[in-house]
């Protein structure tokens, strides 16, 4: 399946309706403003985006029980993610000219703004979940979620894969970078969401597994399309990782494809115990799999 | 009085032991590691440093009963203030080449490096904060903190201060900046320290009245110091303001030592109600009045 499964869009309007209170359009004080580091973070957050990671948030509170309490969680994990695509773009990272379809933030906001936005995002994410959820509740997501930007994920995998531009890398180092950059996100997502709806040790040990497998296939194919998708399909300009070690020149195109759909069979394999609960998950893996966007 | 206070040396022993616990030496994974963003941490959250507002999280935590549970709050506060000094000192804001009298981290590891290591001090005060505190505590800490970053706060008063270089400001414009930059850090420090004491609602008012006006005030010194200091007091490149709106542009050298004094004096005049427990807050006011360093 390339296009996204049907039950993505009334997650997705929920989750963009409710992201606006993330960045309110409006600063919280009246006397004067901040408008373009608040411009610049809706910019980016509010922009169109598949919703991949608030997405299985709910689906993985969903099959815990419900996702009545997910949605601020979803917002937090969407609000990380915006600031960190914010930060690889920057030129002293990536120099990415386009995101989303749009010249990336510090091509509209210029430097600086864009680095204050990313910033911004990260604090708000934290003060969202502490704000909107129950103290014992908010402290387990706050933990989690700063378990996943910090030194053992996202920013940990983001320093090492700006040091590591125009070496080549082992396949070990590249995994490891990977999994620190989207694969610890996608985990602490389904944790995030089975959290919300009080979900067993068991349940999130399954959750999890599927879920950092999902999150390397994610990479995988992004490598995939950086080399055979177009920038209408992506938002991004392509075949920007030419001077880096992704997946396809490690294994080619075709290794790549076979090693996404591994990836995908075993994230798929992970949620037996959940029977037919787990439809919608595997729909999931099957879009990320194949996806064209 | 020029010195610091000599209640300061234990607290900022003690503090500077509690703030290895923020980022260890060692990566949390063994799998590899990132040691370039974590040097780029420690660089900046270790280097010499006066520690004022960790100190005041110490002594509005003990003038509200004690301060055997402060010392986390006064890590993530530090540990904030840290990152907002990596980021304005980055090429796109003030390109500053000193700090603490050191080469600026961005300098010392390069930009990527050092607006990652930023991000990450942000996200391990907050993850520090949620581990270190019982749930009730740390929600209420990890709130107050994202509001002292966010909109009306850091992240706005830097974009705002940003954006208006080259272009004089009004007073109120001036004053706003710097009231977000500095002065609620300066509240949600001695805020914090309350709470970790149990201070009453009555406390958390006076403490905030105090640490607004002595935020600001040393905010005035500071642009005081660019023009009067030297580099080996300062341990930054001085007379770098010379294109910005400063407190000093506006009043001169004297206005703004006399400005200075009038906010420091405000500051203990709000401690009345503390009557001779505010000993040690007047003392570090006095010490911000006259400070060289």
């Amino acid at each position: 399946m390339t296009a996204l499964p049907a039950f993505f869009a009334p997650y997705q309007d929920a989750i963009n309706r409710a992201l606006e209170r993330v960045v309110p359009g409006e600063p919280a004080s009246t006397n004067g403003g901040a408008p373009a580091v608040i411009d610049a973070m809706r910019y980016t957050l509010l922009a169109p985006s598949k919703r991949v990671r608030a997405v299985l948030v709910m689906l993985a509170a969903d099959i815990c029980g419900n996702d009545n309490r997910a949605l601020p969680a979803a917002c937090a994990v969407e609000a990380v993610h915006a600031a960190s695509l914010m930060l690889d773009d920057l030129p002293s990272m990536d120099d990415a000219p386009l995101r989303r379809g749009r010249p990336s933030a510090h091509r509209q906001f210029g430097e600086a703004i864009a680095i204050l936005a990313a910033f911004g995002l990260l604090n708000n994410a934290f003060g969202h979940l502490s704000r909107e959820y129950d103290a014992v509740l908010a402290t387990r997501l706050v933990t989690l979620l700063a378990d996943a930007v910090g030194l053992d994920g996202l920013v940990a995998g983001q320093a090492e894969d700006v040091l590591a531009t125009e070496s080549m890398l082992s396949f070990e180092t590249l995994e490891r970078i990977h999994r620190r950059k989207t694969g610890v996100l996608f985990s602490a997502s389904a944790t995030a969401g089975a959290l919300t709806a009080g979900g067993s040790e068991r349940d999130i040990a399954v959750l999890t597994a599927y879920a950092k497998n999902l999150g390397l296939a994610f990479q995988v194919v992004d490598d995939l399309l950086d080399v055979t998708g177009s920038s209408e399909e992506t938002g991004k300009v392509t075949r920007q990782d030419a001077r880096k070690t992704t997946f396809v020149s490690f294994s080619g195109v075709e290794g790549a494809r076979a090693l996404a759909e591994e990836l995908c069979r075993t994230a798929c394999a992970a949620l037996e115990p959940f029977g037919r609960r787990g439809a919608h998950l595997r729909e999931l893996a099957d879009f990320v799999a194949s996806r064209r966007l």
